[in-house]
């Protein structure tokens, strides 16, 4: 099956199984990395997409597939965004023009997406411990194929890969290959000491070169030749000259056998790398370091992966991303990301005792605002949530007001640390919760939708989601000075351009804000639904239908007597939240309501377990709503239900 | 101030402040560690508690105490339940009589126990995160006290550890020291390759005394006397000759000065360890290797020191725990422990795609029972929760059963994992909660009652609690079987002595089981709480107040159908649950009705926040009750108010 004449990527357009790149030669394997790479910007100019993770990861995965068949050999790419060429190769190139979108080709890995796809991630860290599952469960049914994991430098921070390291050491798993993918940087630049160390192996690169020769000449000396003390130390452990040789001893600790560090941009040199590894896994669990530029083959990428780390569509000629056409007489309301930055640089500037604290989300979070005026006061501890969670505890207990500041999804990690640090000891650490409700793009996986769930049911937490940016600024202030656990939650993207206060002040706490008065029915809406909540009632106005509506401010503690108040003054009440329908704000309503004594029927406006998993990603409001009927209709049927 | 003459803690008694302590003799400290020993076998033989952990860390906390003041200087002990020697030295060796005992003296340290209780734990491998975070707080505010972590090897393989040494490495605290308490044995046997590697070390322990001379020696080698290969190896990097001679390099490579390791039963040498420690704080972290036996000084301890980690009363002079009196008529039923450890077995047996896994918790699971019968199938990963849950998604990919089984509360520390790793992916995992519920006298930090909640709120998983030890079999199998995610939860200690089935069935998904007909009210139970609840409804029938009685057996899939048909032959609903008030059982039961429409007034029995985090752990049914007012009074007056 030859290539179209037209094609820009004849060699990789003629591949229609992946094991015909087994039978590759050298050139040809260069030739395949270099279109795929050439495919990868043409593509992800035009989509968007996760961009400079997956050109550092071109060569690795085409001499990946050089040594192995993924159709009985496991691969598990670590996060899953740097797995594009995966992708392409494995028969799901045409399907890029649908990248990310609804049922569109999903951006990381997804076990129903494709055979080849042999475990979903999103969050870091999961691929060692979960290929080493794959291998006991290998070993147990006397099987040999290979299982590797794919992880980058940044993902080796979090505790979830040393405990899966420090297993498969221990077990000796054979045919079993960790490669760390190091990049110098993860999502935003490393800083751990791990980081430092896999610099320090850089620096003396070449040993390998030269292990084996050295390995040969220790053998050949005298040890009476080396001084007295030295030959002492050399008989009590063999171990010891080997630690001279040795670069990644910390991974030979560990019960690894080390090999590399060998420049993944090199397809021929990496895929022999690859067949040496073949070999050596035989023996026992190897880890190949493999060095890679994120980026590698787009110069303004490498110049600044961090920008085009994820990418909307771009001029790939010119080098620049698209700007969305603005009407200059409607400017774009700010994210609530940097008002949150802002928010929190305002407040420090007269409390010294403000910490700003992120795990690898400086950015993301609107940190690096903070850390631009406070530089010793902000900690990004890289990717490891836990880690950051009980260090914000350390730092609250001795008097300081931390303000640790996680994706919703990623807290998750951190949950044991909130109940058990935090909580239970009462600590007042601020949690602020970007990205919480529905994420879009990066799917299940990233969809923020359980906080208030898992939050809610732990002891002495405020917990709080902001209406608009404004409100958002006056949580913080609460949230820093209640001496308690407090978190706020608030979505990804734009505020709604609302006036902002020129003094911040704080909320009385447990305390909501009614919106509109109303007799048939109460709409209790919490955080991004209370803009809705507010659409609807006018919508319904229309309509003949009456709704009172109230901005609930607090999750936890919910004002009970607002809510009382209201419910008895019309028929029904309506929740509206994003987050999950089992356990969050509509359960904290009715919980309210039955403890109070209250019978009002109650619609629950969430988001239901299956539109969580294989929903359409879009925001509320839309067609779909929240449910599986348009918001509106569920609405107004439960009106005319509750007014029979 | 001397001693009375009668004491057999003449040195002990004599002291007032732990201050004096940093004046006494090496003798002294001798004598000291001597009295502390015999107080801790004569008042734990009496009262109970964790025994074995307790008398290897007498040495080290007398040495501690004798170079640092904790008033100022800031101490965490890992865990907590090593730290009696730490209660005794601060004021409270007269509290002993009460440990463990609601309003008595805490298992583990408390911070509004003590001034000298800086943190408080329970769970294991926070205390390095923790006191990074202390010591960042003091140089913010311009201060300069030690700040130490005492952690042992089982705790060192959490990954949360390793992100707290990962940062603090990065960071080079100052005056931060990490202690590792070294006993070769963490709750169980360790199981990583880091305590091989910690194996190593102590191979090579007399290491230390010739540092200081093979450095010196290694100076005086003209490198031209060396074979020119190791020459040349040794001009790349000046690391490389260090690596020959330094044990601990892996934390050597974290960025931490390695010392150690040392005889921490030998106090004089301990005490000179932590003065040398304490001038190389000045220059960045130190981790000082401190290798101690558990149970030292009390040989019963010292043989089996897993059977004495927690003991109840004993007989010191023999070494014999205390044998509950039992009538040979009424046995003493199986714990729900042993129930589980035997049914897996008892599927294994016809099944080989079962596997277990836990996390250092295999007798406290009933998983040692499996591990006899399949030690090839038995996966004790160490005190590594996160890496249990992703490593049973991987083996579950692959077509095995896994069966992971972890207490309630330590499950919180894998919940991303559950959602991430397991239930968006829809693997067949199984998760068997132990301690499900309220534990007892290890208070707060060990309850189980946030379960419900967290999980619940998660996709696709199925959530079970038994009602007695025969269900808990029929709902292990119906996990195992399901094809989907699944955990059940159930309480820690013995079951009901009811009748076991001879073979075990499943049981429809779902759906759960009418005990009794009523006509007045529905006491919807679930686990621990259905028999109670049987009882309740015998005395209210007395009173005339007659109720339905359902064991509801699944929190998710809720049975809404049985819940909406006797709801409506009832006039109120009263939920209970061993498990959380918010968002947990009842928050599912109300859910359920408001979507059926259904108004129902409802009373939730479950255990509200205050009593988490201050309550009496007495179980349920007693005066207390769940909640503020004995239960049974809580619910003839909520019969009365639906009365009216």
């Amino acid at each position: 099956m030859g290539a179209t004449p037209e094609s820009s990527y004849p060699l990789l357009d003629s591949i229609v199984a992946p094991q015909q790149i087994r039978h590759f030669t050298d050139p040809q394997l260069e030739q395949l990395s270099a279109e795929v790479r050439q495919f990868l910007i043409d593509s992800i100019s035009t989509t968007g997409g996760h961009f400079s993770s997956n050109l550092g990861t071109v060569e690795l995965t085409v001499a990946l597939f050089h040594h192995f068949d993924f159709l009985h050999d496991r691969i598990i790419w670590d996060v899953g965004h740097q797995a594009y060429t995966h992708k392409i190769l494995t028969g799901r190139k045409g399907r890029f023009p649908t990248l990310r979108q609804h049922d569109g080709l999903a951006g990381f890995l997804k076990r129903d997406e494709s055979p080849y796809d042999h475990f979903g991630a999103g969050h870091a860290s999961t691929s060692i411990s979960a290929v080493l599952g794959m291998a006991k469960a290998r070993d147990l049914q006397g099987q040999n194929h290979a299982c590797i994991a794919v992880i980058g430098d940044g993902s080796m921070t979090a505790g979830l890969a040393f405990e899966g390291l420090n297993q498969a050491g221990y077990l000796q798993a054979k045919n079993f290959l960790v490669i760390l993918n190091d990049n110098d940087m993860s999502i935003s630049p490393n800083v751990g000491s791990l980081q430092g160390y896999l610099n320090q192996i850089m620096s003396g690169q070449y040993y390998h070169l030269w292990r084996d020769r050295i390995e040969h000449a220790i053998k050949a000396i005298p040890l009476e030749k080396v001084s007295q003390g030295v030959a002492k130390a050399a008989k009590w452990s063999e171990e010891s000259f080997k630690r001279m040789m040795v670069p990644g001893l910390l991974f030979e600790d560990l019960g690894f056998r080390y090999m590399g560090p060998v420049n993944g941009h090199d397809v021929i040199a990496t895929q022999k790398a690859i067949a040496e590894a073949k070999v050596k896994m035989a023996d026992g669990p190897v880890l190949l370091h493999v060095q890679t530029k994120k980026g590698f083959g787009y110069d303004p990428a490498v110049n600044d992966p961090m920008k085009w780390h994820g990418v909307t569509a771009f001029d790939a000629e010119a080098g620049e991303m698209k700007k969305a056409v603005v009407d200059p007489a409607t400017p774009t309301p700010p994210s609530y990301t940097s008002v949150f930055g802002k928010a929190l640089v305002e407040l420090a500037k007269t409390d010294d005792k403000i910490v700003g604290i992120t795990a690898a989300m400086d950015s993301g979070t609107g940190l690096d605002i903070f850390a631009k005026s406070f530089p010793d006061r902000m900690f990004d501890v890289g990717i490891a949530e836990q880690h950051a969670v009980t260090f914000a505890a350390g730092l609250a207990a001795q008097g300081m007001r931390p303000v640790c500041a996680i994706y919703s999804t990623f807290l998750q990690r951190g949950f044991d640390q909130v109940v058990h640090d935090v909580c239970i000891q009462n600590l007042p650490v601020t949690f602020a919760l970007d990205r919480a409700g529905i994420v879009g793009a990066d799917g299940p996986t990233h969809h923020g939708l359980y906080d208030m769930a898992y939050l809610r049911c732990i002891p002495n937490i405020i917990l709080m989601a902001p209406k608009d940016e404004n409100e958002l600024r006056r949580m913080l202030m609460t949230a820093v000075y209640s001496d308690r656990p407090a978190a706020l939650r608030y979505p990804r993207g734009n505020g709604l351009g609302v006036r902002m206060d020129e003094t911040m002040t704080a909320l009385p706490i447990g305390k909501g804000e009614l919106l509109r008065e109303g007799s048939d029915l109460l709409l209790f809406a919490i955080g991004a639904m209370v803009a809705p909540a507010q659409k609807i009632a006018e919508i319904l106005e229309a309509a003949g239908i009456s709704c009172a509506v109230v901005n609930a401010r607090f999750i936890k503690p919910i004002d009970a007597e607002l809510l009382a108040t209201w419910s008895k003054r019309t028929r029904g009440v309506v929740t509206l939240e994003e987050g999950c329908a089992p356990g969050g704000f509509s359960s904290a309503v009715l919980e309210a309501l039955a403890d109070e004594g209250i019978t009002s029927p109650v619609l629950r406006c969430a988001v239901p377990d299956h539109i969580v998993v294989h929903g359409d990603p879009k925001r509320l409001m839309n067609e779909e709503g929240l449910g599986q009927e348009p918001l509106l209709d569920r609405i107004k049927t439960f009106a005319a239900r509750i007014a029979r």
